[in-house]
């Protein structure tokens, strides 16, 4: 959860701040083919986000924010307090991102490589919820830890449905101080894990899975915008205890960033009124790798202040940072999702393989565009139109998201 | 989209700016006869806004802004990047007003004359939708063009039922720059159309149409704070073609603001299970006429700043600003809403008269009052009492809006 | 509705400015016994606020806020203008907290001894609403008064069911001004009442009577944050006439918050698809007490700044504010709830008698946390736990709340 800059009202003794950021995303999405249902080409609004953020006497730091985002209503997105005892213990008290997954806790939305995480995080990551947490930075930054215990719960935002879960998170940069491998500095080596039991069903089934949608409700907008390529019978509901872990890999430097994190969990479900509580294995991975073309050098995925802006009003007509990127991900189901009848085998896969291809355009700090080619293969053929029962075993999606972030 | 002033923090060297703007609402309503039902007399919160916008380095300007509508919850309003190549050429691209009927496009909610748009804007305009839009001022300012494609869909935000909406809009000030006809310095004509195609009918039938009130869901809320003159029946979606064009004739000067449009649209509509795709023409106008009675003269409808202020903190006991005003409205809908049972002629009309007079009252440049009196009459009774069954030829409002807007 | 502080933006002139406050609350709450239905023990989010406040030129005073409610999404909490002719006649109009109740009128929940209000004005109490009121601080301060007519309605916010209420407050310091009992110059009695009619039924039941949670909705969410006690039947909706009246005496000084309050009313009900049409006799009332351990005194409820505040970057270590504090609630409902079966009488009690006890820790002016022991006690069993059928009398909560205000 690092914050960058905004605009800031400070009081003259620094001690109590008050910081505005805004991050809005939108959309172009053409699939192809594009006679697709409920899937449809067009605009969307990903995510429009309001931050306030900043302090209560100096270690006292607070955030509260909100989000609308492509499928539901404008709604809390973050409110915590973080009580800055010294940077290795820090204790962080209410809604925040989930220390799991480097894909999820090591960087913001928009400082993404791709459009949007890659499929097992995409899918099952815990996003953010209310917990406490206890976090810091060991050894001069060199090792980041997160632990804690938080709400659960994949729907909507109240604990309603959950005992506690209990998560960890391990981020470790071992030459960041080192002399003998400058090129190694920004290596990063970690992983992470959470575990925990829903108690009593939630009141809808399961999310489906998507390839291009983050979302925490299962609306028709929330189909509209992204290819489903796995979605549950009506009566499955997620109970009973779910276990996952994450290792990653990331490296950043010479204008590369290159990121990689492997996932597997298990993760256990019900049919309403019948006694099956089957365990799903799941697992996942993602390799990403960027560069910028046009020199941009960065510790890892942050602000990006381009060499050559473009800036006609100063007569500056560079061609901003252009960062050329190329991801593949792959999500593998357990065989018991169809062998316990928990979604239909006719219409759904257990195997979606992504790989995105594209750049962003960095036009100065503030604005950046994703130009992103995914292309979807699914293990067995996927209902890709509901309306006429036309099934596929792939997809394209040619895929521009304009971003403002300040 | 011209915004005005409100509070703006920017960085020193003016590259970098966010201004906070607010709109707030409150309608007194008094239906006579009162016993009606829905409809109920009371107070209203018809709007309550927030802007944020300024720009991201000098020709990136953006806008994110939220509203309370009465009928809704808190919502994405705009969230828009504008790109200012120059006057002459800009682009737009996310969520914003689209440029079809001057009633909509030419100036926001707090400027209005009468509380609320005319009958055919309000209940077919095309409010706000996501898009990409190239608009711009040609000629010194005298013609103001835009063209742009839209995600079409009228109920909630999200683009979940068509293809892309194409819109264009001219107007034209002919003697801006000329001497020879001071008086007709802020004459504006000009025109819009925009057409689409919805290709899935979405999940609910159309908003019903309404005398005073501008709303995107069918709620409660919304059907007690304005007579409802035609309500579509259950299984009635719209699917298929839209079209619709307008033509506008606009005149500031002396203190009158005057203000014509005629509307002409066709409208697809079907009902469900049924092969019936009945096109339905619609036509409508309003014209506008308003005058300060206190001596301020406008170039076009901006914020008001009042001569003879009202400010007993500092002394001065003016009168404020005060404009008097009056509207004719029609909206007639084609035979095809009865003969292909989209609706019940016994509860609802093809032909509504709307006439408002009234005065604003500006007590200084941050607060207004609106104090209309609306009379509807409806070309065959109206179900004006769900509950006894009456229906009615005519309906009368009186009506004060209390609005705060910098 | 007295305002503190947060940042303001002022225009050099001071006519005008904008104000900005955020309230965030998170509560951790363990129920005792743990195995209750809906009720569950975890973290909640009871309030996340935004306020935006200000002037519009001297007497015109707005505010503008949202809330997110721990069963609700992102709604308007309060828009309103204040028109401050002088300090003994102001007018108010837009929505509002309604001045029925010291608990409820008297000061914001950031300032509150226990984390929630006594068990009338929780459940009863008519919460914010829109309205035109008079009101006004007489005999410079001794007498504050507020009177008005509000849109009445107690789920969601819109004005749908219902003629106006009629609301007055009073609320006398009589020695505020005399030095012959310095130590009463913070008393403070008085008394208010609320009367009004439901004309239609609303659509859903009234909300259910709670222990510890403020709600409008009826959602699992509100469900799972707190002990049920009284629920209505499916079809028993609020209509036709309530009438409520208050009387109040507080007390601070000397380190000391001593409130107190009575409150009995008559709400009539009725059962859908029947005639009958119950009036329903409430009665309740609530003593709390509190006590600064650290020396702290104040005039009212209000901001509390620590004598020796908790601020290790400047080398501070002192305890900040610690507040003891106790609680006794009671609310007794008529026989006509289950003589009428309004409700079920194997599940629900007519008497609900509840302590806390607790303190409230201060670790500077805008952080604080309350620690609350909260025993519930119940007439006739409740029923606790909906899916095994468990019924109790009593219930205890562990509470615990951080909350940031500024």
């Amino acid at each position: 959860g690092r914050m960058g800059e905004g605009f800031e009202l400070v009081t003259p003794d620094r001690e109590f701040s008050l910081g505005v950021r805004v991050l809005n995303q939108v959309d172009f999405k053409d699939f192809i083919p594009n006679d697709l249902d409920p899937a449809i080409s067009g605009l969307y609004l990903p995510r429009t986000r309001f931050y306030f953020s900043g302090r209560l006497t100096r270690p006292v730091e607070y955030e509260v924010s909100f989000q609308r985002s492509v499928e539901g209503v404008l709604d809390l997105l973050d409110g915590f307090v973080n009580f800055a005892i010294d940077e290795g213990f820090q204790i962080k008290f209410g809604r925040s991102i989930v220390p799991y997954s480097f894909d999820w806790y090591d960087h913001l939305e928009p400082y993404f490589i791709t459009p949007e995480r890659s499929l097992f995080p995409l899918n099952l990551g815990l996003s953010r919820q209310a917990g406490l947490m206890a976090w810091g930075y060991l050894g001069e930054g060199r090792l980041e830890y997160a632990v804690g215990g938080f709400s659960g719960g994949s729907i909507g935002i109240a604990d309603d449905n959950t005992t506690r879960d209990a998560v960890g998170y391990l981020n470790w940069r071992p030459f960041l101080h080192t002399d003998r491998f400058p090129a190694l500095r920004f290596l990063n080596l970690g992983g992470s894990m959470a575990g925990g039991r829903s108690v009593r069903p939630e009141s809808e089934r399961p999310i489906p899975f998507r390839t291009s949608i983050q979302s925490t409700e299962n609306s028709r907008e929330a189909a509209a915008a992204s290819i489903t390529f796995f979605d549950f019978e009506e009566d499955v509901r997620q109970l009973g205890s779910r276990f996952q872990g994450a290792l990653h890999l990331a490296y950043y430097g010479g204008g590369w960033s290159i990121e990689s994190e492997v996932q597997a969990g298990r993760f256990q479900y019900a049919r309403l009124g019948t006694p099956i509580r089957p365990e799903v294995p799941v697992v996942g991975y993602h390799v990403t790798a960027a560069y910028f073309l046009t020199g941009e050098e960065i510790p890892d995925r942050t602000t990006i202040i381009p060499l050559r802006p473009f800036d006609p009003a100063h007569g500056l007509f560079g061609p901003g940072a252009v960062e050329a990127f190329a991801r593949i991900s792959q999500l593998h189901l357990g065989e018991e999702v169809f062998a316990f009848e928990l979604a239909n085998p006719a219409d759904w896969t257990r195997n979606t393989y992504l790989t995105d291809i594209g750049f962003n355009w960095y036009l100065n700090r503030f604005v950046k565009f994703y130009v992103d080619w995914q292309h979807a293969n699914f293990g067995s053929p996927v209902l890709v139109n509901e309306a006429d029962g036309t099934r596929s075993r792939h997809n394209d999606l040619f895929w521009v998201r304009c971003q403002i972030w300040f």
